[in-house]
């Protein structure tokens, strides 16, 4: 078997996101969802961008987020996930490397272009987001290195690649590897439309081969299709080794077998763009969990990476975390 | 002759800026002249990108970000200037039409890419350009739209394109229309080192054709290559109607005829990234000239949408100028 030489190996759609402000009623004109993430097509996503606002494109997609969160914290990080060889494709690619993540899947050569998620942010902070998935779920079975998921201590996966079926299948199998190699398999349930699109799949996956679950408030009531968050979190508890739960400013509970931790947010003087929220307080969990920390420092450093997210424009960081960390003795 | 329709015309380079953060060692290393514009050839632009950080996509171009800032303000704005068929000309061309901007240049449909600048920001806040002009100079002489010229006040022209012939024509042809349709021409100096490359023309543009010039301190000392601001200032104030003459956090001073009006710098707590300040202050300075406001006031305008652009990546505005203008009464 493989040594151990990455933190996090993460497995998700590769995506560059085009941030735009727009005030409620666009939303309502274009029939988006508020907070949550749709799948659109080309031409819807032609449509939109021409009546939107002017935009700043950065590199996204949430597990690629994540790993580039454990990098600024100085964890070592890898991704997988599929790009075609335009423009938006060298970005990704650069910008994942450029932060430190090793990332050698190869773009696509088809004329597929590379997924691009249309971000429209309100006057609150929520982004709505109006995801083309381009080329991303193209990514074969055959590009889920076996020895770059046995060479991490986690391996973390997306929900959204369950929408398509090509990408469910890279996804299963890399859950495969990672369970033969005593690795631990972390998975985010992305959103709840998506978990709506997929419960049964989700709670089989979550059941059988899921050690670290991940998700939001709406997620996990979703995924169980309870009322209340408890009665959701008392089910998610009793069938994963570790429940993280977030609720956005009421910070986060994370379960570990019958141990409930609670993590307060921490507070962001000025919420600009909630995009990357949940992706970023993975990311600290996740660094925090691969050094052995406790919970509760897990926690934190969820926290702390999430709230500098919130801060600005766009889901990468633009101070390292490792500083943050630093300077609040984590 | 066509009636006046649009407050400002403006005629630049069509670029996007990709922005990153280095320190400077890596400006050293590449040989980048801190806080200049230098052109580059398409293979330095990859080498460059390879080995920078992550880099923001944000559309840019010089005489365009102003136009995008007098829009902000309330003010009619188009912009003439040549993009690709390709990824980078489509966000160009989004941008600054959601802006508000008047922009109908056709793509050119070749091989040779959009414009794109490579911008360095320092932990300082000074940005260093590297910028490779693709299809940018390819603008012809037959797409300076005479009834567009002369449908505005002012026409706005950029240095920058004095680098390349054909550029070069289109600028003069335009300067042309303007003075034949008895409309104001403005001149920025955009760089001393393209001042430096082109002086003699320059001189003989100022002294012949241009009403308002706009130039930094560095830029102004290079034009006369003089030592002292004070002398350089002394010889532009006599040669042109309107000189308007920006010192970084020092101010500006503007001259008409023989009065010279000084304005203060608006403070900014924290300088996030100065790229698009000469722009800016040039948007808030023609916008209130096109009101027929006094001098004072237009310089209050050109310190007030500097200041708004350096407190943020990048160099279109964030917040709508219009609005920051009214809370300030002005």
């Amino acid at each position: 078997m493989p040594e151990i030489i990455h933190d996090v190996v993460g497995i998700g759609n590769a995506i560059v996101d085009i941030i735009g402000r727009c005030k409620e009623e666009f939303l309502v004109k274009h029939g988006a969802p508020k907070g949550r993430m749709r799948l659109v097509e080309a031409e819807t996503v032609s449509k939109l961008y021409d009546d939107m606002g002017p935009g700043i494109e950065i590199s996204g997609g949430s597990v690629a987020n994540t790993m580039v969160g454990i990098a600024s914290f100085g964890g070592k990080a890898a991704f997988i996930g599929k790009v075609a060889d335009d423009e938006f494709g060298r970005i990704f690619a650069h910008d994942i490397r450029a932060a430190g993540v090793v990332f050698n899947t190869k773009a696509a050569q088809g004329k597929t272009p590379t997924a691009r998620s249309l971000i429209l942010v309100t006057p609150d902070g929520e982004r709505t987001m109006n995801t083309f998935l381009g080329v991303s779920p193209e990514l074969a079975r055959s590009e889920v290195d076996a020895d770059l998921i046995s060479s991490a201590r986690i391996v973390y996966l997306e929900g959204y690649l369950f929408d398509r079926p090509e990408a469910k299948a890279a996804f299963r199998q890399a859950a495969d590897i990672a369970e033969k190699s005593g690795r631990q398999v972390a998975l985010t349930l992305s959103d709840p439309f998506c978990v709506d699109r997929h419960r049964s799949e989700f709670l089989e996956l979550i059941r059988s081969r899921v050690d670290i679950l991940f998700a939001n408030e709406a997620e996990i009531t979703s995924l169980y299709q309870t009322e209340s968050f408890e009665e959701a979190a008392r089910l998610a508890r009793n069938v994963t080794k570790l429940a993280v739960l977030t609720r956005s400013a009421k910070g986060s509970v994370i379960f570990s077998g019958h141990k409930a931790t609670t993590i307060a947010a921490d507070r962001v003087k000025n919420v600009v763009d909630t995009t990357g929220a949940g992706d970023l307080f993975a990311a600290g969990f996740l660094y925090g969990l691969s050094l052995g920390k406790s919970i509760e420092t897990c926690g934190r450093l969820g926290s702390l990476a999430a709230a500098e997210i919130i801060s600005h424009i766009g889901a990468r960081p633009e101070t390292a975390l490792a500083k943050l960390a630093a300077a609040r003795g984590l």
